[in-house]
């Protein structure tokens, strides 16, 4: 079987593991408001663990030889580490402050690595029913439609994307806000979405045109969507302009054009 | 006629104008990706002009002896001033950088004011198909739908919303950066969506804690909202804790819980 036809195969399973996954999370994120906080924070935990027994159950059914790295399983059992054999990264939930708070923005990032490389890559929000999707050499589509990164090429009339992580110390907190700061002169305005996952999909579906994100939880919330950004015409990259690394927790991408431009703006704002 | 009555003829009206001008914005929100820059801007522009018009002309036909305030008949005439009178505060088109670049936060915000406080208002996203809509005295829906304010009483588990604005001089950005700076340390986390009055709405429906705003646009930005959070159970107050001003171009919000926090928070990181 040619490589690609196994990739469609192991798309179709990612996809069905999303989508049964995604209906617990839409039934837990309506749920939500009705619980007390503590009964949140179970409600996360259960969530996330469920989600992540149900993917991987489907997908270790189909695939028994493939390794698997997940969000769960890696606060369990530490770090497992990422070989060449065909491995799939998953986050079973995506957004947990969104979950909890309601915010639409929720996802179940599923990647596959073969050689260490992101080869088929599922985002799926639940909630507001949008199925991203790429396969390495396939094109990046969502709901079936075919997507792609943003043409703007001026950095001044870009629209960047990034988060604020989860960390409170005073010197993490200062460098992300001297970083807003200093990119907010050479941008057009940023967002904050909340979900690291949503973010690379909107670069991938010319929705935003660059992203920036540091100190994220895992190889989990970016393997799935570096497949989308790359196979819709992104570049996915350090952000110091070196190659990206899946597990190094600094991950920037935009449209081709944008590349050099971004990266010079992000050593500027450090 | 019971004021109520009317008011609920008034957001009929309303919602039949946001209604018709969300089909123009949402063909043109597909249009954006297959024009160059020049085009987007005329884009833009025939838009607001075209939704203004429209929503205008009905809100006119319907009722012709109210007033009316909107973004591009002040642009064009100068700022009409707020009277006593029936007066509808129209944005034809909230989250302009959000709809050139298909960022999924654009609306139609209408707003009517009686005696200068807003007592009907509908803001309409068109491409999440969002209704929220709200009447003083009788609550605020979703997709008629009831919605509360979330129950969060404690800042520190709460979800921020706020925005960049558009200006870029030194101390406008350094203010605004300065802001986040000082309230990450205090919230749970931030999200900027680049559309106020669907902020205000967010925050209406419980998925966003509290909200920050200052430099935006106009009055017309956050009339209608202010309905909406009022009827879902919300405050609206000047960031400093006094009683809002629609025309100050400053607003916060949040559930009555969290204001006198929010209010001491935004104070320490002026």
């Amino acid at each position: 079987m040619a490589e690609t036809d196994s990739l469609s195969e192991f798309l179709e399973t990612a996809i069905d593991a999303a989508k049964r996954a995604g209906d617990m999370i839409r039934k837990g994120f309506y749920q939500t408001k009705h619980v007390e906080h503590k009964g949140q924070v179970d409600l996360v935990t259960e969530t996330d663990k469920a989600c992540e027994d149900l993917v991987f159950n489907l997908l270790k059914e189909r695939h028994p030889t493939h390794k698997f790295i997940g969000e769960e399983t890696t606060a369990a059992n530490g770090i497992t580490e990422l070989t060449d054999e065909p491995t799939w990264i998953v986050d079973p939930l995506d957004g947990t402050t969104n979950f909890v708070h309601g915010f639409p923005f929720a996802c179940i990032p599923i990647g596959l690595t073969i050689g260490k490389i992101p080869k088929v890559g599922v985002v799926y929000n639940p909630i507001m029913e949008e199925l991203f999707t790429g396969i390495h050499g396939k094109g990046a589509f969502l709901n079936g439609n075919p997507i792609k990164v943003s043409s703007q090429a001026e950095l001044v009339k870009s629209l960047l994307v990034t988060g604020v992580g989860t960390k409170r110390d005073k010197s993490t907190v200062d460098a992300i806000t001297n970083r807003i700061n200093s990119l907010l002169f050479k941008v057009r305005s940023v967002r904050m979405s909340g979900s690291c996952a949503l973010n690379l999909c909107g670069i991938a579906s010319g929705r935003l045109d660059l992203v920036y994100e540091a100190g994220y939880g895992g190889p989990w919330d970016v393997a799935a969507g570096a497949v989308i950004v790359t196979e819709a015409g992104g570049l996915i990259f350090d952000p110091s302009g070196k190659d990206f690394d899946i597990t190094s927790q600094r991950v920037a991408a935009s449209n081709p054009q944008l590349k050099d431009a971004c990266v010079e703006a992000l050593e500027e704002a450090e």
